[in-house]
């Protein structure tokens, strides 16, 4: 168990043969328990949900980003309405994102490799793909221009840290150079070594700032683990963050969705057990159960919510497209066996109405679905640690899922 | 009191002076006291509107459109789900309007001259105001292009009524033409006669069905009056539907707002007292007191929700635009003497961040309010001519609302 101030993780239950954990996780917004779905509320509201209809799909926690509500409304108006989850209205625990993947996901064309490669990339839709390089990378942080009005921003270590304490969310992530598959190994060592000297400006910065805003909650400051695909990258950014007084940490960067259960396993063998660890941006369930036993102990993505608005909703046997003609006459809930709102008050063929109407009520239903399908995948993976079900729920599981 | 099978209207209670008065309509799903502001339901959702935050807003009723469900999903989908209130899982009374207004809307140009002119019209986002006819009016019908692929339907009196029948709402109207002020005295004449010959037909189609239909709850049939800005011929509509044995009346067509309480009276001063009038496309305030005034128990309008997703909030002294920069460190509720969710829960700050950034929830937060606005205005009225406050109520809440 650490514990600094409010902020702590205590493990509850291993599963044996594998990193998996329970775990509960403790904030001045009240607790976690881990394994757990994050739900992504990027500029301070979960898209289409009301902040009830999120704690009733189950959610225990929501992530913000740094970047977008940087650039608006201004981290001044979160601040003065007295933080996030108050500007919000949502009084659980919140996470911030450090706005590292953004402001360079703006500049470098990156991409990710996995399932749900762009979710976090295309989260805003205003977000076009920029033709030219948008964002340069110094020692000193991220020159970028925003991707509403093209003003050019700075982001370093430092600010970042200024933004999320005025932001206010129980946990932020230190600020990172995201990089990408395709950049050359030489880079992607230098640019480690770089988001290593980042994270101690980051600490420095916490803990200064910190010994000043005595009358505030504390905020845990978790490090981001990059490194690519490399094990050798991976092992030494574990080695490195993991001597830092982190309270947790974040593993991000690029990925190949085959080498994910290796790329946590590096990482998680030699990180501090007793810290959280949050796997940034994945909500793929045959990724989750990997990571999960790899010791993940949190996810975020912004899927769920995505893929609703465009009629993608997750069943036990796989994810349809509501839009399809033949759900126009089917009045069976999305799923019988859910228990979300959607599935008990409405059925198939009035969701397929909606999503040919471009109703918005199509991405209310459908986002409070999803985000319940996801958040409750996880709260059984996490029940069935407790119970040592764990491998009999997750080969069945993902035999329905995916028809294998 | 009439009373046919389960639908009835009864009168409670009347103003000295004035013809408003203060009732029950009574029907399958459920009674409205009136005088009622009903909802609008277009495509069987109030939109960016849970069925459960209309009932919380006071919403007693919904009002859908035949025009917009037979184009999609059509009338087949709504009547095998049980049809709309079970559609679209309102367990309260509903309306539909016959899709005359609309059918025509879309070939002549038509505008009405009130403030809330062309909200009707503009419903639907996919429609643009086109630039040919597209809908022609014969004795048998209407004869028009689908504003969503280009197809041609026919509706006539008969197919209205059918339709109307298989939506299953409890208040149907009249299927009629709706004249546009331009239109000579002759053509409005021509087109009133024949909109009282199609009455008689939806009479006879709606009795021949509901014999057959009996199995099916009761619906009520509503003539609608039309005559433009014609005394004469607005007595004369009065007075033909008026011999019919409608359930109530729907009150139409071209009118220019200084004109409204005139129109208004003259019909309802020879229409049969005992019968329920709704009054077609109004909410804007001094209208809604001017009719009521008049004896007008029901209204309906897109206009909260519309004005509402544009950014438009009502308050008691008067509309503001949430978007304008002095609300963004505003941490006031929308209006501090509002009951609803929205200005319980969050501030304008936080209204203006979601509309500056296109969230959804920026719809769903306003839609509440402004429904709540105009539904427990009109519930004051009901409330002060029970009483005897009403005029009083009337002089200081218009003073407020329009700054005289």
């Amino acid at each position: 168990m650490i514990s600094n101030n409010s902020f702590s993780f205590v493990i509850n239950k291993e599963l044996p043969g594998t990193l998996a954990r329970t775990g509960i996780i403790s904030t001045p917004h009240g607790t976690i328990k881990t394994p757990a779905f994050i739900v992504v509320g990027t500029k301070a509201t979960v898209k289409a949900m009301l902040p009830e209809q999120v704690k009733e799909i189950g959610a225990q926690a929501i992530l913000a980003n740094a970047y977008h509500l940087f650039l608006r409304p201004g981290p001044k108006v979160i601040e003065e309405a007295g933080g996030l989850s108050t500007f919000m209205n949502w009084d659980g625990p919140t996470f911030t994102d450090s706005g590292g993947f953004q402001v360079l996901s703006l500049g470098i064309g990156y991409k990710k490799v996995l399932s749900m490669e762009s979710d976090r990339y295309d989260e805003d839709s205003t977000i076009a793909r920029p033709s030219k390089r948008m964002a340069s990378v110094t020692e000193d942080g991220v020159t970028f221009k925003s991707h509403l009005d093209g003003k050019l921003h700075h982001f370093t270590p430092e600010r970042s840290i200024q933004i999320q304490h005025e932001l206010g969310a129980d946990i932020m992530f230190a600020f990172d150079e995201c990089t990408a598959l395709q950049n050359s190994y030489e880079y992607q060592r230098e640019s480690l070594n770089r988001t290593h000297r980042w994270a101690e400006r980051c600490l420095v910065e916490h803990h200064t700032q910190s010994r000043e805003r005595t009358n505030k909650p504390y905020q845990a400051l978790f490090g981001v683990i990059q490194g690519a695909q490399y094990k050798d990258l991976r092992r030494e950014a574990a080695k490195f963050l993991g001597n830092l007084p982190f309270d947790g940490y974040g593993i991000g960067g690029a990925l190949e969705k085959k080498l994910l259960p290796d790329i946590i396993g590096w990482v998680n063998e030699i990180l501090p057990k007793n810290k959280p660890k949050h796997l940034l941006g994945i909500s793929e369930p045959d990724d989750m159960f990997a990571a999960i036993e790899q010791g993940v102990d949190t996810f975020d993505c912004v899927s769920p919510t995505r893929t609703a608005r465009n009629g993608g909703i997750y069943t036990p046997t796989g994810r349809i497209n509501i839009l399809g003609a033949k759900y126009r006459f089917d009045y069976q809930p999305v799923c019988d066996t859910c228990d979300c709102y959607t599935c008990k008050n409405y059925s198939r063929a009035y969701l397929h109405h909606l999503f040919r109407a471009k109703e918005i009520l199509a991405s209310i239903l459908a986002s409070i679905h999803n985000e319940r399908f996801i958040v409750s995948l996880v709260d059984r993976m996490r029940e069935t640690i407790i119970s040592g079900d764990y491998h009999d729920f997750r080969d069945e599981w993902l035999a329905s899922y995916y028809q294998k």
